[in-house]
């Protein structure tokens, strides 16, 4: 069975693209970050998630990205409350970490290279989503295209695949997906700002999407709230 | 003036490169990274390259690339010496680093975002170095492309330039410019197996295109050898 490698935030969308890579018979390595998040609710809800998926290693690699701040997810600003959503990218809420998918995409591509795996999986999405620019199909497509130019593998001729599974889903397409192939949402975590026991806000970007995408599925919404 | 970030690793082509910076008139902020050398003689030397170019700001981050490991500078493989230089990239050595170019253009993406930089300046070099992929300009140039598709600065058309100054230079050529720049070559380190007093081995890959770059540039060697 042929190695994927799967970025696994902990949340819905992650969790989903777990779920594919498995039923497109990979053995499955998971990466999570903790990257000076303000909880570590989220990396709890990628544990339970790797455990689940029965992935034969998760790696959790710190890294501090707090260190230059300039999001409301790794510093000390507001995390923006009951916006209405605004898929467009003239309107990037702070909760925007900046690099955060390149650092991310770029710590998959060294274990990958070492673990001789050529697909990795990162469940970003273009629809229903916060207008971050690291989300969208372009910036996918110019990551995979330099990724190829960067590697000893690359010079070997093993071509890296970023797969994006996701991309053009509504965020209700990917839920009724994830149900289809046996995901217990109830172990994900979305929220941006959660209680210090998990619980989730409701009205923040991702609390918004994700309850309007179970919404829009007609499948009960298991999140646990405040 | 504007800002610049520099990779700073503490060796000539990063001083040179930075020197190269502060000539074209920019304030300097300089990223060095701590991860999992075996030795801190690099970052020693890229603090006093930082005192030395009178940078604005001197950012070390740590980062565990020694976690997934697979190269002779993060683990306990051993550095090859007395090699015979081979520039193609068909003789890769164990101390290639999988992504770190990667990696490190990343964390500086973040940080140039957060500072309002557009300007990250690399001292890669595709002629006299050790054959990695992430030191040749189609990888410069494809990491730039993807870098202009990746943040919030990108989407508002603040072009972001990845400059690889020394990428055509033989090594006695960017000795000699660094001369003319007024660089105190005796404060940079190169060598992958120093001391632990920071004596370089004279062997390593590294030690010998410096070596053959201060003889071929009719230089006096100022590197303290074991």
């Amino acid at each position: 069975m042929k190695p994927a490698l799967v970025l696994l935030s902990g949340g819905l969308d992650s969790a989903t693209c777990c779920a594919l890579a498995k039923k497109g018979g990979y053995t499955l390595y998971a990466m999570s970050f903790a990257y000076g998040q303000r909880h570590s609710v989220e990396l709890d809800a990628s544990k339970r998630l790797a455990q689940f998926f029965d992935v034969k290693e998760h790696r959790i690699v710190t890294i501090d990205l707090a260190a230059f701040g300039g999001s409301s997810l790794t510093s000390s600003l507001v995390v923006p409350k009951n916006r209405i959503n605004d898929t467009s990218c003239g309107d990037i809420p702070n909760t925007y970490v900046p690099a955060r998918n390149t650092i991310f995409l770029s710590f998959a591509l060294g274990w990958a290279e070492v673990i001789g795996c050529t697909d990795i999986f990162i469940g970003v999405n273009a629809l229903d989503y916060s207008g971050y620019p690291d989300c969208r199909p372009e910036y996918i497509r110019a990551y995979e295209a330099m990724a190829n130019l960067a590697t000893k593998a690359a010079v070997e001729s093993k071509k890296m695949t970023i797969h994006a599974p996701l991309l053009h889903m509504t965020k209700a397409e990917i839920i009724k997906l994830g149900i289809g192939l046996g995901i217990d949402y109830s172990l994900t975590h979305s929220c941006y700002d959660p209680s210090p026991d998990g619980l989730a806000c409701g009205c923040c970007d991702s609390c918004l999407l994700r309850k309007k995408g179970f919404e829009q599925a007609g499948v009960p919404d298991v999140t646990r709230y405040r």
